[in-house]
């Protein structure tokens, strides 16, 4: 029950019609009784910039999730922003600080990395592979450096793009292994599909499956089913997969935490959560 | 439940802490199955300006109901107002026209209106007196004026604040007789009090109720009590009686209106509201 009392998380982007986070987070927020609420707010493709400072400066806001046309543009209206955010180019969680600052965070990656540490892997130290180089890629490529990888693979079908994410990667995390160029997963630890491949029904796959080890982790952001083409044929192999969702559900604890908002477990929020069928 | 197509009304003003409005609309969209919900923004004084142009350009804003402390302010950012607006000096609704062109309305005085028309008394060719010309006063006096009063008497402890309202209604309403200098009773078919006089214990009333016809309306904006008692000393007279609340509770279909959303009656919008006690 929305009154004058309540915090406001503004949900930012355009267009609002296919927005899941209101149907995930409200419905936690009214079961743990904490008096916040996701709102969304349709701001079009140039219109960030005019309202963001202006949303901030009203007393009853808590935070902003950001979403697309406005993730790679958000990052320069705000004060400060975290190593994921500089390393993916683009940032997801804005949040008001006690002094009035506006500091940003990114938690695509690090869905992805705490699913995938959920299911009993060790990151620090491993080699992995990330196909991909846009934003959800940059930002897993970035999630997982923070989480201590030795060696990340970058590959693109716009190679300027993964050799410009493997810039960022260095510059931000000197210790890391960087190479790019290609998509072979033989010898990674963690093998991820970045791409859009998968969408769409005839679509390759986007790596060749059968040069994955079977010890493997195998992880997805295609989520237009549970198990793609590209997972099947993983799980054929024997390979333990990470599905789509997985990463969107890991993501919002990380939210709540950074909003300072009661924290939930992923399969809490799930059973909460009122998604209509797709 | 908030979705990617609910339609938003904000609720704008500061502080938001006492805002009714969320808890009388949204129990009523969610009764009658409207996707819209109000959301108090908590604007503060001087930020207005800045904020009102982007949130309008927002894809699934309907509009906004408009309170303290901005309510003046906003008149000067629209392109189009009602002349209740222009009498009154002031607007607390405010809507998106198809074309982008931002339209505003005021509905206090018409709650006042339709409360005493639901109550079978006529306004066409009646006598007023309004005390008090203040923002509430001058909405009022603006509303009996556009619902036909022959006479509008006004009276204020600044006798400039009503001498500047009785210019107002006789620009806008030429065959009105407009009166202003004393709070003398005598004659009138309805008697308001606009002034805050009895929201503080122990203050004196705002006019002489001896002199109140028994067949008069007696109206009151305070809502400290359901009866003050200055509509006390009128219900010992005979007179009948409108109280604060009625005027809240009539606004609520006017707005409804307004943003073209499913209307209520006042009666039904008052069993379905959740407010706190007081």
């Amino acid at each position: 029950m929305i009154s004058g009392r309540t915090k406001l998380v503004a949900h930012i982007g355009h267009p609002t019609e296919s927005f899941k986070a209101p149907l995930v987070y409200n419905p936690w927020f009214e079961h743990v009784g904490a008096d916040a609420v996701v709102v969304p707010m349709g701001v079009k493709a140039g219109d960030l910039a005019a309202i963001l400072r202006p949303l901030f400066r009203m007393s009853n806001i808590l935070g902003a999730l950001i979403t697309m046309p406005h993730k790679v543009e958000v990052v320069g209206l705000l004060d400060e922003v975290t190593t994921a955010v500089k390393v993916a180019g683009s940032c997801n969680a804005v949040r008001l600080e006690p002094d009035g600052r506006l500091t940003g965070d990114m938690f695509d990656g690090e869905g992805f990395v705490r699913g995938v540490l959920r299911k009993g892997r060790r990151l620090a130290g491993a080699r992995a592979l990330v196909v991909g180089s846009g934003g959800v890629g940059s930002a897993i490529a970035a999630a997982l450096a923070g989480a201590g990888v030795a060696t990340l693979a970058l590959a693109d079908a716009r190679p300027a793009s993964a050799e410009a994410l493997a810039a960022r990667l260095s510059a931000h995390h000197p210790g890391l292994e960087v190479v790019t160029g290609s998509t072979d997963p033989d010898g990674f630890d963690i093998v991820v599909n970045a791409t859009p491949l998968g969408m769409t029904s005839g679509d390759p796959l986007p790596l060749d499956v059968e040069r994955i080890a079977p010890s493997a982790l195998v992880g997805e952001v295609v989520m237009k089913e549970v198990h793609t083409p590209f997972l099947r044929a993983a799980l054929a192999r024997g390979c333990e997969v990470q599905v789509g969702t997985d990463m969107l559900f890991e993501m919002i604890p990380a939210y709540l935490e950074f909003f300072d908002l009661p924290v939930a477990t992923p399969d809490r929020l799930r059973a909460l959560a009122r998604l209509e069928p797709a």
